[in-house]
């Protein structure tokens, strides 16, 4: 059993489904107990039923073994101020983790306050040193490998692909939930984040992970997908994840009614049937991938509003929909399954 | 004027088109002379009308000041046999440039030997280390900006890009090289090699490069395109490319002929047509670009064969094509000019 208690560390973002997204995801799917939330903009309040506190002193008596950074910043780099909530945690004896691009233990300040206070700072985010393009062992595998990909960023491509897995090892089936990111490395103990990762090594990257999701034993690989094709800043890694990962089925994920990439104002979204395409296009030649089915975002709506918004999303592209958080995953499995077992078409037929 | 005098190493590669790419680059575009050309697998040889010898100690007769690492390698690394001819370019009192993804700087050995012998070891790749995600600046440049794409790696994405902006500024346009790789850097004594930056700032990193571009004076900006749409290995540092550079057009490269990624045997190119709607279709839609013209490497085909080969690819698109390095890069220039001045179409067009 695991002994890890989290403390997590959310100041001013424990409220915010974007910003605060890795606190939401270690809190829903992680297998270790989060005791407390750190937040002084809402202490006192609670957060899926755990406490939220105001500083490093008042979660101690929560009993947490480890503060994990959760949230997430532009650029990934951390706000001044969190220098000093940090050293908090150290002196506090907790260990650290940190999903952001900037690491811990290349600070010379706080990697020398861990060794004097006996903890570990881990980096989720850092890269193994020996990443190279890709093999081929991608299209090799013997395994069925599905992506979540979406119409923009935080919208639940990493939620979709744990529910999708959950649904599918209650079935008895040999799934297996791939990190591609720091909240899902967090949930599942393993991963690389591929947007950390150098460049020209994307693909390299997203290869090793379904390699090793295999090895863990997964014969249906759910990869928790990046970015989107049609986002101005992190298209790259979603093109670089989609031919590394060599996925013979995507699920496409989209929040209901949202026409604008978060962020990013006046730069629209495609269209779903538009994105429909695109995905099914740029699918490597090789290894022909089907959009298996619509994953729609609905908790900003009423749920008469939700209904509608699926059969509307189903109607516009002829593909299941449904929100699999909300109503459950077996639909949106069921079309998975359905379309791995369909031949997959020549993608030629698409042009 | 430049006291920069180049030794190149290419070892085993002087030959190769592709992975002695770095070499023929410079050697052609670069403002620094290049003495001497390391292979000693064709030593006594020429290379460009350069002497290729076997050693640096043959080298040194020729006057070098640097040694540039004139070769690429799969996965940016070092093979091991060339650390020993990096000491003795080292221990010779030669500066060393290098443009693989292993950074010479970090090597505590070559570093401590570089210090003694008073010689500077410079990492093209190495990013810049404040990168970010884009800012939208791309969007506001008062420039006009060119990309140039292609079918597959190592085709002349770079080489047509120089051969515009030489074209360009023979006419008196305020032209820049746009430089996004290890050889660009080395012929342009700027930029950011955006292969090897950190994958979420990718597009942040093209921003930049844009960006200054402008800053130094160019109001046609010719950037230096990288892999390809379609390529499984490098394909996420060519969209981050397209939409952080956010060119006005592309120009299309091809290698006359060429059916299959080189080196990744069974994956097929897209047709000429396709590649041209997949790059219009995924640019931005706040900045739709066309593909203006298509440049066709010809270099393997007696001239003959080059002329029909030209002819049908502008027949298969309806495009201006021709081999700007054969035979001279005006019409290719004239078919970018033209489509920047036609007002830009409205994406949603092409769908």
């Amino acid at each position: 059993m695991s002994e890890k208690r989290y403390l997590i560390l959310a100041e001013g973002r424990s409220g915010d489904p974007h910003y605060g997204k890795t606190a939401r995801g270690v809190i829903r799917y992680g297998p270790d107990p989060t005791v407390a939330v750190l937040d002084a903009t809402r202490a006192g309040e609670e957060m899926a039923g755990i406490p939220v506190v105001a500083t490093v002193e008042d979660a101690l008596p929560h009993g947490p073994t480890t503060a994990l950074v959760g949230v997430a910043t532009q650029g990934g780099r951390f706000p001044p101020e969190w220098r000093e909530l940090l050293k908090s945690c150290i002196a506090a004896g907790l260990d650290v983790e940190n999903g952001l691009h900037e690491f811990l233990a290349d600070d010379a300040e706080l990697s020398e306050l861990a060794a004097a206070n006996g903890v570990e700072l881990r980096d989720l985010r850092r890269p193994p040193a020996d990443l190279n393009v890709p093999t081929g062992d991608n299209l090799a595998l013997d395994a069925r490998i599905v992506l979540t990909v979406g119409s923009d960023c935080a919208i639940g491509k990493k939620t979709v692909a744990l529910e999708l897995d959950l649904e599918a090892r209650r079935r008895g089936l040999q799934s297996i939930f791939v990190p591609t990111g720091q909240t899902g490395i967090a949930i599942a103990g393993w991963g690389i984040a591929v947007d950390a990762v150098v460049s020209d090594f994307l693909a390299g990257a997203a290869e090793r992970l379904v390699v090793e999701g295999h090895e863990r034993g997964g014969e249906l690989l759910f990869v928790e997908g990046q970015g989107s094709l049609s986002h101005p800043a992190y298209s790259g890694v979603t093109l670089g994840l989609v031919h590394g990962a060599a996925p013979h089925a995507f699920v496409l994920c989209h929040r209901a009614g949202s026409t604008e990439i978060e962020g990013y104002p006046g730069h629209p979204l495609p269209s779903l049937p538009d994105l429909v395409e695109l995905h099914e296009r740029i699918a490597l030649p090789l290894r022909p991938a089907r959009v298996a089915c619509l994953a729609l975002n609905t908790a900003h709506l009423g749920e008469a509003e939700a209904r509608a918004a699926i059969a509307a999303a189903s109607e516009e592209t002829g593909l299941s929909a449904d929100d699999p958080v909300r109503f459950g995953a077996g639909p949106l499995l069921d079309a998975v399954l359905q379309t791995l077992e369909a031949k997959a078409p020549a993608q030629a037929a698409d042009h």
